[in-house]
Parts: structure tokens; sequence; C-alpha cells
């Protein structure tokens, strides 16, 4: 479904409301008031047995009675007159509805079946449906205010920013504080249940727009994973900033989110490394969203990750730098000849560091603050900049002309922090086009935002201008022959499947009875490990069946005997497929986790973690959808809190970093090949010392 | 020093203004400015040769003429004249003095060597000072307006929050979000640089006004860490939270910090631990300390940590839930007849779970706002409740009226989150008594800081209505016999001394030679462990000093030539001392680094961490002043990441974490006793299992 096909749906040249009410402050009445009000100028037909005018307009008994076939259809009906109303729209050939009733999937049992409903006559009578159960939309560019939520009360300006969300009244929360900031919204869109069109679709033809410059998008569950990845994708591509917030990050939030939404979410943090590693940036809440969306629609893109702060106190300075430490954000020490230049204009009490502490003594010598930001921005290892201020009510108007010179003089973006700011001097630097914010740490949340979303460009770039193929724009995979049975695949398999598609696992072989697990011992190399082989048996410690450093084909003819009494006398209905013989693997290194994960949402997602409490007690993973380039399986490395184990520690060398990259290649890759029938795949251990990196043990389950 | 030393200071009944400017703009003349127009109702006097009257008041040519003896003197001179004025202050016998000038400590050298001159002449003529490099205080209760900040320059209405900053600048924009806030703060004062009186010392004074109900603090590096503790203590007895923002927490912003204040600051993560143990409570920043400090001014204290959310806005609960979640509240499941109560008044689309979703729909039926929120906070797993709502600007003054009905009919705490609220209804809400605040995440930061306060003051309670004497309160620890030399204490002698105060290592003896060794061995119990023992060697491993399970005297006598020969040859001029012989620990169970540190601010520091890769490489430890009660070394433990590593994990039983506390609260024992002699300990590792702890190495540094 390409997004132009929702032309009709936010740019309708003619609007039926279906059941408007002539009493214009009923919710039913709204949606007519708000586009007579806003001076919708299409074509308006208000349909109501009951009336014929409303608000100095004829209103017509029928959509079938209409002299002209409209766009778009406002349904302001109860849930149970609906389905028939889509029935008849259907019938006059709308192609769009918005349904704003509550009562469908959101209730219970009846009203998921009423959903079905909808669909089903949306569907046989081709009408697209935005709802139920939603506010419908503004489009303040062709002035359509589709809507009865609260934000079409207050003014409804048009903007850069396009907004779009699952959940109606927390969106009109959301609009009405980005229309407080003097963020215009060009268009804000509330999708409701999404029986039909979804979060990733509205905002796919949103940011098509070419008056919007930055997608905002609240979130409360998703189905369509791949839709979102196209989504981030395109944005990525139009150059437009995606920044979305997500609730349903844990236990308590996600059973109310599941019940509240009825979307079946995946994995938050899933989620969480899907957006990151498709340059969509995530806000943890609606301010964040807010001045993460307002230093984006602003600010040019930074070259690299470098904070220069200039403050007037020293405490907010530290506040800054701390936080942006946090995030991973570098504060420089500024080069000898930046700091000279700066002791030339700042007094002798301010300290010529990064942060820059101008004190207030600037609105006496307005060089301290111009010259200050100009000299910190040009050092070459500042990026971006962050000057903060507060008060000064009577010398709003000369700061605002302060920022304006810097704004004319420095070449790097920067974004102000004024605290308790007079109004006139906020609304002043966003009329210049600078993003002014509330408080220091939110400042340096919102230009990491920037930075991770500068960073991303910068990889797509050069992925783009680099002659060498993409995974995910190369050749198609090698044709995986999965088993056709379903479950766990016998290890032999497994490995024999993953060391074909280029990924390192220690060989094995299995072996039936005592002669031939030497034999294949014989042929491995010794020292070699025995692990009983059973498809009933999973986890092969629990019935003592593994046996290690085995040094001679006498020791493994007596091992292969005890694995076979052990698993006989742990689990006497097992299935015996005798045992697997695997060469011992060198001690030493790190043992990692890399694995297959079946998101419901965005499908096989590769999974790399630290072995042992890491894992187990902190789930210390990284996650990335298949497949993954080698640069991203880094950055999943880097994600890893216990990352620094993977460096020089305890006086032994840095791991091969590269070999355990490529391993993560070869899983996702493996991954994309083996979708849909893979359900789960598990190297638990990967070994990687400084030679390099391999799994040594796998276990693989079909669907 | 009582903090009413303090009452001269800050309730000034005579002022004079050294150095005043007739020129009431500029920054000397200011103070007397607002003293003039806030009504100050003492008595003022500037002092100035070169006037005769300044702002209608008679003007003094110094001090010495005065017709009394002020209680304050506000010293507007620069830098170069202070000293001096302060010499004839104290000659005049005025008690104490605030002085505004910089070029003082936070300069370079000299500044510094002023500013001890400055203490002298202080110090010589009686006079205590505030400052010098601040801005001064208000005092709003009795009109002290003592101060050139911009603050002042507003309304400065007296309330119950007393704010105490070392900051200037950031100090006057905390005050101004204050004041934006409606949070009335009886008193405002910044330290500066505090050459003598701290910040400590005046928030103590603060807090004994019968008029302040909360303090709040700015602070940016502390030396006084006792006096803190002192703070925090009597805070505590006068039921009166305090409510922290320090900034430094990391490595780039601490820099800044250093650089900034001149105070040696201590690790931050000292500080959390200090705080935390004494009840205070500490905001990561200026909006998140007002947010706190506006619900522990408004709210009866909850009695558990359960959470009962109320939302129109499904979504933005979930959003609260997570955040409570992650903050450690809880967010209980609702007991059946409170779901069956809830039932009974909210929609059938509604959500009865918590949180629970009452939508938009309580405009036309006000019993679903007001029933479901007495309904929810009757639940017994809910201590406290939060109610979150969005713009309503047509109904705020009904909706004022809802919450007044509220406040009226419940018991139990709760919180009101507005977004985008009508300044009207935001005000007469704090008019109500009700804490209202501007978005959900920032309300559950704020209730997570009210329920931790409650639990600081409930074990508080109990310590006291408890008959057990508390360590701290107890008798005084055991004299301990430290040895005179400084530096590393041989291995039996700390071990002995440890034994000795009640914490258990493994039992050593020293031998001086192969057959002492084996004698040793036999008297321990088989099989042991030696180790090299030398004054010169701290890390036996890397000389190869460590032999295992010897299991009799002829294998111990061979360890002890070879621990010998490795020795001399990995480090020829090390002084050896024979070997350590140790029963051999036995083996399972995890492995705890238990220690000492000397804080540079608040001297000896009990810290726990798990051994192994959770403390090497991520620092996951808690710290704690010495000493501590169990109850606190269980809480220690709790806050450790890596945690669930003491429950039952890997088929492995849950280990003693009482005889773990124990051997904490011994450690931090110890520590109390040999304060100010012990430099550092270090017990790694200590065993701990099902069984107990037990300490298996001991380091120990005298100074």
């Amino acid at each position: 479904m390409s997004s132009h096909d929702l032309v009709a749906l936010l740019e309708p040249r003619a609007i039926a409301v279906v059941g408007a009410s002539a009493e214009l402050t009923k919710l039913n009445g709204r949606p007519l008031k708000h586009l007579l009000d806003k001076g919708y100028p299409g074509r308006l037909y208000p349909i109501n047995p009951k009336y014929t005018t409303v608000a100095g307009l004829r209103c017509w008994p029928s959509v079938a009675d209409l002299p002209e076939r409209v766009d778009l259809a406002i349904v302001v009906l109860p849930a149970r007159d609906v389905v028939e109303a889509v029935r008849e729209l259907g019938r006059a050939g709308v192609p769009f509805a918005v349904v704003f009733s509550s009562g469908f999937g959101e209730t219970g049992d009846e009203g998921r079946q009423r959903e079905r409903d909808l669909l089903a006559a949306a569907a046989a009578g081709g009408v697209r449906i935005c709802g139920p159960n939603c506010l419908g939309f503004v489009n303040a560019f062709e002035r359509v205010t589709a809507t009865f939520s609260q934000y079409a009360e207050g003014p409804t300006p048009a903007g850069p920013v396009g907004f779009v969300t699952q959940s109606g009244a927390f969106g009109t929360a959301i609009a009405a504080l980005a229309r407080q900031r003097g963020i215009g919204l060009g268009y804000f869109v509330n999708t409701g249940n999404e029986a039909d069109i979804s979060f990733p679709e509205v905002m796919r033809h949103v940011i098509e727009d070419p008056r919007i410059r930055v997608g905002a998008g609240y979130v409360e569950g998703l189905r369509d994973g791949a839709g979102l990845v196209a989504l981030a994708g395109r944005a990525m591509a139009l150059g437009k900033p995606l920044v979305l917030t997500k609730v349903g990050r844990l236990g308590a939030g996600s059973r109310a989110a599941a019940s509240h939404t009825g979307s079946l979410a995946g994995e938050d943090r899933v989620f969480d490394a899907v957006l990151r590693q498709h340059g969509a940036i995530r806000a943890r809440n609606e301010e964040q969203m807010l001045d993460a969306v307002d230093v984006l629609a602003s600010c040019e893109l930074p070259a690299g990750s470098g904070l220069g702060i200039v403050t007037m106190s020293g405490g907010a300075g530290v506040l800054m730098a701390d936080r942006a430490e946090e995030l991973g954000l570098q504060v420089p020490v500024l080069a000898p000849h930046t700091r000279d230049a700066l002791l030339a204009v700042i007094p002798d009490f301010a300290s010529p560091q990064n942060p820059v502490d101008i004190t207030a003594q600037f609105l006496a010598r307005p060089a301290l603050l111009t010259e200050s930001v100009r000299i910190v921005l040009e050092d070459s290892q500042v990026h971006v900049g962050i000057v903060w201020l507060q008060l000064m009510h009577a010398a709003a108007d000369r700061i605002v002309g302060l920022f304006a010179q810097i704004r004319d003089t420095v070449s790097k973006p920067f974004v102000v922090v004024w605290v308790a700011a007079p109004e006139s001097g906020l609304r002043q630097l966003r009329e210049l086009g600078i993003a002014v914010l509330r408080g220091g740490e939110p400042a340096v949340d919102a230009v990491a935002g920037l930075v991770a979303y500068a960073g991303a460009r910068r990889r797509r770039d050069a992925e783009r201008a680099s002659s060498v193929a993409q995974p995910a724009a190369g050749p198609a995979p090698q044709p995986l022959r999965l088993p056709q049975a379903r479950g766990a695949v016998d290890t032999a398999t497994a490995v024999a499947l993953l060391r074909g598609a280029g990924v390192p696992v220690l060989p094995v072989c299995r072996a039936a009875d005592a002669q031939a697990a030497a034999d294949a011992a014989q042929a491995l190399g010794w020292p070699v490990v025995l692990k009983i082989e059973s498809p009933d048996i999973l986890h092969k410690t629990e019935v003592d069946g593994v046996r290690l450093d085995l040094r001679n084909a006498e020791a493994v003819r007596a091992a292969f005997g005890e694995l076979v009494a052990a698993a006989q006398e742990h689990r006497p209905s097992a299935r015996l497929d005798g045992v697997i013989v695997q060469p011992m693997a060198p001690g030493g290194g790190v043992e990692m986790v890399v694995g297959l994960q079946d998101d419901p949402v965005f499908g096989l997602v590769v999974m790399v973690g630290l072995g042992g409490v890491l894992v187990e007690v902190l789930r210390d993973v990284a996650f990335r959808r298949c497949p993954v380039a080698p640069d991203e399986a880094h950055r999943m490395l880097d994600e890893l809190r216990g990352v620094a184990l993977l460096g020089p520690v305890r006086g032994r060398a840095a791991v091969d970093r590269a070999a355990l990259a490529e391993l993560i290649v070869a899983v996702s890759l493996f991954g994309l090949a083996a979708t849909p029938c893979l359900a789960e795949l598990d190297l638990n251990p990967v070994r990687v010392d400084a030679q390099g990196a391999v799994a040594l043990d796998a276990m693989m389950v079909l669907r």
C-alpha cells in the first residue's frame, strides 16, 4: 500500500459528516463546528435524516443522496450503527471513513466481533477506515479538522512537525504541549484501534509531505513491524527524523498496555533496538519527545558527538556535562588556541574549560556571550553547542539580539537553554529558528537524539557511497534446506546447517555406538567431548550427559557407556540417538551467547550477550533485526554493559572482536535465510579469544 | 556550632550596607533597594563616605559611626577592600557579614590568599561570613532581602520551603522556577565560597524554623560530611524532608565542578549512599527537586510503596506504571472487591485494573473521577495515588471542585498530574493544598521520593521503638590496638585484628620456614593454602605466590620452597616474611568483596560488591557511612544489580544473606573503631554460601 493512497483521507476535497448533530458543542456536532471555524475550504455535507440544515448547511438524509462522491466520511454514530453506515459508504463509493465511535475491539468479545464486522463491511465496500475509537485528525495545512479532540478547540497552526498517535487522550495532551511550546503541527492524526489503517501507514504518508521536516509518533502497541521498518527506511531516505515515544517498557506497564490496546506487543527491548538500527529516535516520555522534535526541526546535523557548553552557571555546566557523559556524548577538552581565544574575552574569574562559565557579566559585555559561543563552536572537537542562561526578563530583547548575531556568525548547530525565561524571549528565539529548551538535562537529552540521528545519517551515506554491497541489499541468501519436521533439530544437522551457512561452530559427529564414537574422535582430533544426543533431552547437563577432555579411544568408549547409562537412569523414556563427538575447545577467552529469537512484531532478531551471570542475572544482551552488517554487529557489542570484558582485562589480551562481529553477521544472515521456518537458535556458549570466535554448542528449533 | 547562632544573620534587627551606592539599579545599590521595596521592618544604615543620604536614608561614613551595633553587614565593596572592611566590622562588634564580592578562592592564587586573609580578619574580629562570592539571601518571613539576586526583582512570597544553594546563578534560576510553580520559599540562601558559613550550617538553621516544612538544597561540593550527616539526622528528627540536588556525578562534570567550586568532592556514589542512609532525598536536576519538594510539602506520608493510578489516558497509565516499576514502587493488582466497586461506577469500556483508565467521560459523570479515586485509594495494597488528566480548560473550575471533594473524602495521599493545564486550575489546586505536576513520569519520580522518605521515617521510628540498641547509639566500640607503623599491615596481624573485632576471616598462621608451615597446617587442619608473605608484595598472584589445596606435610614443605623461590625470582629485592598458612575454604557459594574506604568528605565508608566481573567491570558496589545496622546492610545488598546471585540460581540454594549482612555490620563497626588510623581495608574474596560467610583474604593499610 503506497502512502499516496491516503491523499483522499488527509486532504479531502469533500467531506460528509455521518450522524452530524445540530448541537455543535456535542461530540457529534464538534467536527462540523471545527471544520467551519477553521475555514475548511472543501465541500461539507452533514448527513442526518432528522435535520434539513445543520450549522447553516443543507443536511442530507444519507450519503446516497449526495450530489457528489465525497473523499471522506466522518462517522459520528453510536457503535451499533457504524457497520451499516460503512456498508452504505461502500455503496456510495466513499473511499475513506474516520470512525470515532468506541465500543469495538477495545471492549469485550462483543466489541471485537463488531470490529471484525466493521472490517468486513469496509473491505467489501472498498472503504478504508481510520479508527474506530479514535479522535480523528487535523491537517493544518489544508485546514481539515476531522476531529472532536480538545486540541482543535484552540489554534492549530501548521508547522513542520507531523504527529501521529495511537492514543487519543494522551495524543491530545501532547499536541497541546507542542502548541504551548510554539511547535507547529502540520498533521495531528489519532489512529485509535487501527482496525485497518495503522500508525506506520499514516506516518509514511505524513513524512512524504514536503512541508513536514520531522515525524513525531506516540505508540502503544505495534503489529506491523515490517511497516515500521519500511517507514524508518523511507524517513531516513527523505532525511526526515522520526521521534517515537512508546509506552509499555516493563511488566506492570506492559500488562496495562496489553489490555489497553489489544495489540500484541513484542519485547520492548527489540522495539528499542530496531529503532536504533534504523535511525529513528526513541523518547521516553512526551516532554522528551517534544524536546527532541524541537531540536531536530531547528538544527543542522552535527558532524560528530563533541558538545561545547557555554553557561552563566558553573553548576548548570557540570550538570549538563554529567548528563552528556552518561549518554555517550563527548565534552571535549578545548584546544589550547581555543582556550587562549576565550581568555582574551572572558574575565579572569571565569573558567576557560568546557563547560565554559561566562558568568552573568555578559549583559554588561555582550561579547562575553557572542564571542564565547563562536570560539567554542569553532573548536575542531566541538560539533554542537548548548548555551545556558536564566531569567534576565529585563534584558530579553537584548539577549534575543545577541542570539540573532550568534546565529548569523556560527556554522555549527546550537541549542539555547533558558531557565525561567520570559515568554517574549522564548517566542522571539523560536521565530529566529533557534531551539530553546527549559532545562539543561532535557537539552542534553535532545542533543543526544540529534547526534544519534546525525550518526545514523552518516552511516547510511557511507554505506551508500561504499561499493561493498550491504547484506540487506546484497544477493539473496543461499536457500537453506531445513528439515521438514517441527521442533528441535538434532545437533549434527543443526551444526551442519550452520557451518554450511558460514557460522563458525565446532564440528561434530554423531556416533551410534562406542566404537563409532572412538573412530569419530580419531577423525576429529584429540582431546574430545562427548554429549548424549536425544530429541527428548534439551539440557544435557541435567542428565549428567557430558564428558569433557577425553584423550584416547578407551576413554571415549567408556564415556559412551556412562552417558547412555546416565541418560537411561535419568530419563528412562527418552529416545537416545547415540552421542555427539566434538573436539575439545581450548580454555580461556570469553564466553558469549549468540542467538536468534522470533519476535511477534519484527520477526527473527539476532541477539548477543556475555555469558554467565551477565546474561543470566542482568539480561545484558543486545538485539537487532536480521540481517546486520559488521558495523552494526560492533554497535551491538558496544551496547553491552560488560563490553569491557572483550578488551584487555585481567592480564588477558583483547579478544578478536572482528571475528565475533562476523559470527553475529553470519547468524543474522542465517536468520534471514531461515525465515519463516526457524523458531529459535541458541549458540551457547560462543567462545571468543584473541584468535577468533567459535560456537561450542547449538540448539535449533523449527516451527 | 548550634544553628541558633545564625539568628542574627538571617533575622537581623538592624543592617548596615557597606559600600552602598546611591544608584539603586547597580549591583551595590540593589540590596538596599530590595530591602526598602520589600518593606524590611528593621533599621537600615547605608555606609559610604561619598554620600550623606542614599535612597532617602541617612548615609554613614563608616560602621564605627553608627548609633547602634547592627546584627548584619552587607558588604558590597570590590574584593580588594573587603578584608579591611571586615576588620572594621570586627572592631564595631558586628557579628555577621554577607560578602557578595567575587575575586576570592574561586579565582587564582591571589584570590585564595585574599580568602585566607578574609577568614583571618573575620576570626580575629569575631565576624562570621556568609560568602564571599555569593548573592546573599532572602528571609521572606521577616522580609530580609540581603541580596542582589534577580530572584528578588519579582515577588518573593514566603512559604514552607527553605532553599539553600551553593550556586548563585543556578540557585536564582531554581528559586524563580519555584516561584513560577507557586512554591513559596521561606528562605533563599546562597552560601557562595563558604569561606566560613557552610551549606549544612545554614540548612540546619533553616529547618529549625517552625514555618519551614521542607528543606531544598543545591550542592556543588561539600567539605563538611559530618555536618551534612548531622543535618540529615536533625531533619529526620524534626520530620522535615530534605531534598538535595548535587552536580558532579561523573568524570567530565566532576572535572568542571572541581575547578568551579574549589571544594574537594568525595566520590559521588558515596554522597548518594549517605543521603539514602540518612533519609534525605536526592534529585538529579532542578525540576526533579522542585517536583519532590512540591509533593513532600503537600502530601501526608504513605504507609507503603503501593501506587494506585487513575487516568483518563490508558497510555499515560502505562507510562507511569513502567516508571514506578523502574523505581521500585509497586503497582498492585487491585483486590476483587476494589474491582467490583470500580465496575459499578466506570463504563464498560474502561479497564478496572491498576492503572485505572476512566476515559474522558468523567466530565459528564463526575462520579467516575471522584468515586474511582476513592475506591482505588481504599484498596489495602494502595498507599498513594496519582490522578492523571489533561487540558479541559473549559471545565477547570468544575475539575477543581471535584478534587476538593476528593481531598475531603480520602485519607491517603495523592498527587495530580495535569498535562497542558489551564493556569487557573493549577493555581486553585495548589490553593487547596494539592500537589499538581506537569507530567506523569516526573510525578512518579516525586512520589518515589515521598515513598522513600516515608520509609526512612518508619525505619527511624521502628529503631527508636525497638529496645535493641543501634550500633550508632550503642556502647562505644572496643578500643582497637592498631599497629603504630603506617602502610600495609602484615596478614597475620590484620586477620587477628579483624577476628578480634568479630569479623569472620579464615584463621591464618605465619610460618618462617617449611617445617613451621607444615606444623601450622597440621594445627589448622587439612587441606591448606600457602601464600607468600611480604610487605613489598600486595598482589601475591603476580609473583606466583599462592599454592592451593595442599593435603599433607610433604606438599606444604615443597610448596614453601617453591613460593620463596618464585618470590625471589619475580621480586629479588622484596623483603620476605615467610608464608601464610590458611585452611582451604570449601568451593561453591558466591564470592563477594567487602571493604572500607576513606572518603575525603564522609570518612570511612563500608563497601560491598559481588566479586568477579560485576565488581571489576560494572563497578556494581554499594556504600554506606560506618557504622551500619543489619537492616541497612541488607538494603546495601538489595542495591546491587547482581543481587539475584544471592538467591537460588543455577540449582544452588540461596546464600546465607543474614551472615553476609552481619559480616558487613562487623566490618563497619571495625571501621568506626579504626577511625582515623585506617586508610583502607579490602576483604577479597568473601565467600558466602548457604552455611555462612567468611573472608578468605584481608588487605589492611594504615595511614
